[in-house]
């Protein structure tokens, strides 16, 4: 298909599982011909032969991988993924943006505001410190407007999202505290990504539960960042990773408590109701957030392979708190499809394309 | 083996999943003979027709279940386990104990002090009120020496393990506050019991991980009970289990504020030294309680199989709250384990044995 | 979407795994609309309700399941397919037939030409034996012409079209002895259907591979009648199922001998190219069959998900034997899937839409 | 525990999960006091610290990792075990038999009579082929009377002994052929070792299924080797090895045909009887040999953490072939069980003794 709306797109560095997830949605999405994905370990071979699950799509038969090199890319595409560890993602985004691409970057590099706030959890210095003002933090329910217009995207983490897109409308709305959060999530093992490490070994993750980078996650800087943001306060919440035998998925916790004004009032009568409107009204029409009513709970099940996140809420009369539950699928959602709803936003494209 | 410390022993309700854990435990226990276990399911079978995995133990090839008959299983046995449902469990506790015998129930039926709130969390009246007084509740490491002594014990359930046992040290010793606590909990199936219900196939549980029972589940009622005992007032946690996709296994983080003195003076110096101390001094010598120091962090594959329950903490410099992980075998420390430990308390044996 | 192409559809049946994936398929469909779907157990709930994974899809926030009657389907809908079990589907199928339906029916009720075959296997009396002759066994890449004009499919089973497929055009070529096979097959849990009993728990599967129905499972009949279609003479076969942990996918690995004429003059040379040929000829232009080459062998995760099926053979010079393997979901190009394929050619659609 | 009988033993290459395994089960053996444990990675770690789960036993608090040195490990034990890869094994094995130990070798060093045999299958010249005569290959079913006696064992691969254990009785007996014989074996990841590879991580095995290594796997030369002992005669068999998403296991399917006795008389009354008297009084009196009977069908569950192998059987009157099925958990019947029940005979103790 090449019509007056396809875009050449370029994936660079697709060979881990951010980088294939988004193969596989570029693969099959409408208005798009995947120009070129990279990789320095598969450079020369197809796409049908590095993944086989995509080989009965006859593009994956004809494209091969190749080396990185932003003036080929920019020659070919518009609009370029860049599935690289933080640190190396910066190289790349410099020369593609010259060159005129669109960057949707979803490694950590552009997410925060602060170069310093990267240093500190990143623990080099930033690459490019003058792109962090240009960058758009890629959650298109809460920066739309902001995602359409934007060269430089910065696709957020899947921690973050399963985090963010529930507490950020309570916050706005003033119906919870800024202080006192807390974020207990689990996380299927591709969350590590497609390294050949021990501790990411079947039988060392089968049968096996566990919290892991306790008390201090990177994914950290950008929650807090994006909650500020909501709150219009600085905001430093406990959050706590698990590892969990499922390939895919993150399930998150929240634990509130309503803001003040509830509290010194004593008065919850309205609260749940309060907090339905909030939510309706924030997401009611968004096609990639389910709001769960009545007796349901999020199970990432419901939404692995999905770009959807699923939330549900309890206010538990006994301890005044509220409760706050998401599940989404940590590559799709967590990271490839939001970055591809990102793309639809910038192409012009029905937000849902391809997803 | 019979020699003039074994002891004859009776399972009632051995054909779930706690069951069968005690019979394992039980063949395999140096004082034990296994005298009787019953199942109206499979009154008749060997043990060994039923469980082919013990079907190398010559006793489970010669002991048959039989149908459950207080007088009976009074003549075998000194001490019987009560593996059934609430409500249940207290039918046999009432003749068995009249019959002379010792009876350590694995239902909730003995664990609440109060008829009342057994009521409330259970809707139904409590089936035998007065035996509430002498139960004692089988936590070995809080209540050791009540165990020795005791001629009914309600074993606790294996949320409750998990959540108190890292935290009574705590409150005990006023290291943390005694409201605000939070516990989130992820547990294998095998915590459901062996129904046959749709939600617990295979498929149904397999790459997926959801909250269920929000914001109130049963184990609630004993769990604040056994904190208030610990605290000296009254305790109300917020509690959110969690099924994920593993047999064997409870994963619990707690959330707790170091107690208001510490907040008073804003002094955290030392405050990390004293709950080092203080879990070293409860349970430096506990045989079953691993106290992780370190970098280490609770691994439920570490314990699986196992009566241990592994401990870690880290107090979080950023929000200045404690945060406690535990993890233990929901069927071992967080039942038939523990429940054998406390048989090993009530005869004299080392409390060790078999374990 | 209503345009000229655009069919209604229907399903009846549709709570079981082999059912909700027809609804998946179908919802996504770019020329179907999905018009009725039944459930005695969810009649009067929308699909959305259900199954929380399709509720991001508007058509499944707004049909609701129905009681399954004939005369309303046959007005509503152009193709029904049935996904009830054995015994019930004939009921159904008889009058959607006579009120003008075209039905794709999931069961084995019509997949055998013979009534003594199915009552010999199904162990009660073929409830419509008038149908089976006219009724066309919906294995595309074998009856693609048939199909296309059918108006009953009788769509195959999980398990044969395993076997079917890898080994259908080597005895139609004369390549392997109609004697003598084995077929040693691994099934995922959800070739159980969701029916809730004890052996297909979370906990009975999980870390448990286990062989069933041996020697003779009913799948045999149907294997067996297209394979000696295929031969030109009666073909009884060893078949051997085995469940295994994973929720979905089939690896079926065979064991053929090379036709006499081969093992007579004992020149094999030769025979490698021949195979390779013969599956390069036959299925070398299916868009679902994929023919591993070089070193590749089938892996059910590269094809969960989709309408594929991985093929590839080895011949063993140790033992002159040829070792020929498949992998394929069993929901979906073993039940699901394949019957959508067969509704895109009764219907004069592209044989891919909606795959 | 230092008595006349117990003795000190040694574990060379205790970092794997086959050594992992034997240090599991010596710790807790009666007789044994685990003297020494060598790993150049972990060389002055502590067992708890290198394995928590072992944590809560003293020993695993005292006993430190060293590097491994013939000499000081022949001073220390008197039985060592080598859980080393092939080539490096025999390179401890000579100079600790020079010294005077008793060697049992978990690689496959020593288990082919044949220097060259081992060259084809391992493609590296034997490292001490002197030794080949005097090892015994170590399954004690089969050789008891030679391992008593031995300072050498070579103990079985977990593939072999899952298909000799079921086949020998049989060829002995000449109850099958000995051509033909086809083993379909499905293992759980553990097999392939703790080796930081891709292909081996949770996100790659996890809903997969997949043959590997066909048709030529190394465990095919003793297979063969063992095999022929049994029958008289030279033995070829076609065996494929596949890989499943559990941690430990082995199920395997043997194909086999009633030898050409029955065949030719087309008489197999009394094969069925002649079958079950041969397993009888072969392995009726095995501890670790469970001959399943009635409708008992082996599931690798059933299994997991024991000694015990499970064997089925069944005649097919459709094929008029033998299909006969076997689980053990790789790691230990497969592995350091085996050769810890090796140990025993060695000894003199009873041969269950820690098993």
């Amino acid at each position: 298909m090449r019509d007056n709306i396809t875009k050449q797109i370029a994936v660079v560095g697709a060979s881990g599982y951010s980088g294939e997830e988004l193969v596989r949605l570029l693969l099959s999405h409408p208005f798009v011909e995947l120009a070129a994905v990279t990789s320095r370990q598969y450079a020369g071979k197809t796409v049908a032969e590095v993944f086989p699950k995509f080989s009965h799509i006859s593009r994956a038969k004809s494209l091969r991988f190749s080396d990185p090199k932003p003036e080929l890319l920019a020659k070919k595409s518009e609009v370029v993924f860049l599935a690289l560890p933080h640190g190396v993602a910066a190289d790349f985004a410099v020369p593609l943006l010259e060159l005129g691409c669109r960057v949707i970057d979803l490694s950590a590099d552009f997410r925060l505001k602060s170069a310093a706030a990267y240093k500190e959890f990143y623990a080099h210095e930033h690459p490019a410190p003058a792109l962090l003002s240009q960058s758009v933090y890629g959650l298109p329910e809460i920066y739309r407007d902001e995602i359409k217009k934007a060269s430089l995207i910065a696709s957020p983490g899947c921690y973050p999202t399963s985090i963010l897109l529930p507490s950020i409308p309570l916050l706005r709305n003033k119906l919870v505290n800024s202080s006192g959060i807390i974020a207990n999530s689990l996380s299927g093992v591709s969350g590590a990504g497609r390294k050949a490490e021990a501790e990411y070994l079947f039988v060392e993750c089968n049968e096996s539960v566990r919290p892991y980078g306790v008390p201090r996650h990177r994914h950290l800087s950008e929650i807090e960042q994006e909650l500020a943001f909501a709150a219009g306060t600085g905001v430093t919440i406990q959050f706590t990773p698990h590892l969990i035998p499922v390939s895919r998925g993150i399930l998150t916790t929240l634990y509130l408590a309503p803001s003040d004004h509830f509290r010194d009032v004593n008065d919850y009568s309205g609260l749940s109701e309060k907090i339905a409107a909030c939510f309706q009204k924030t997401y009611g029409n968004e096609p990639f957030v389910r709001l769960l009513e009545g007796n349901g709970l999020p199970d990432t099940k419901n939404v692995t392979g999905t770009n959807v996140i699923e939330i549900a809420w309890r206010l538990d009369p006994r301890t005044g708190r509220l409760v706050v539950m998401s599940a989404e699928d940590n590559l799709v959602k967590g990271a490839s499809g939001q970055a591809v709803q990102c793309m639809n936003l910038m192409c012009g494209w029905p937000e849902t394309a391809g997803l």
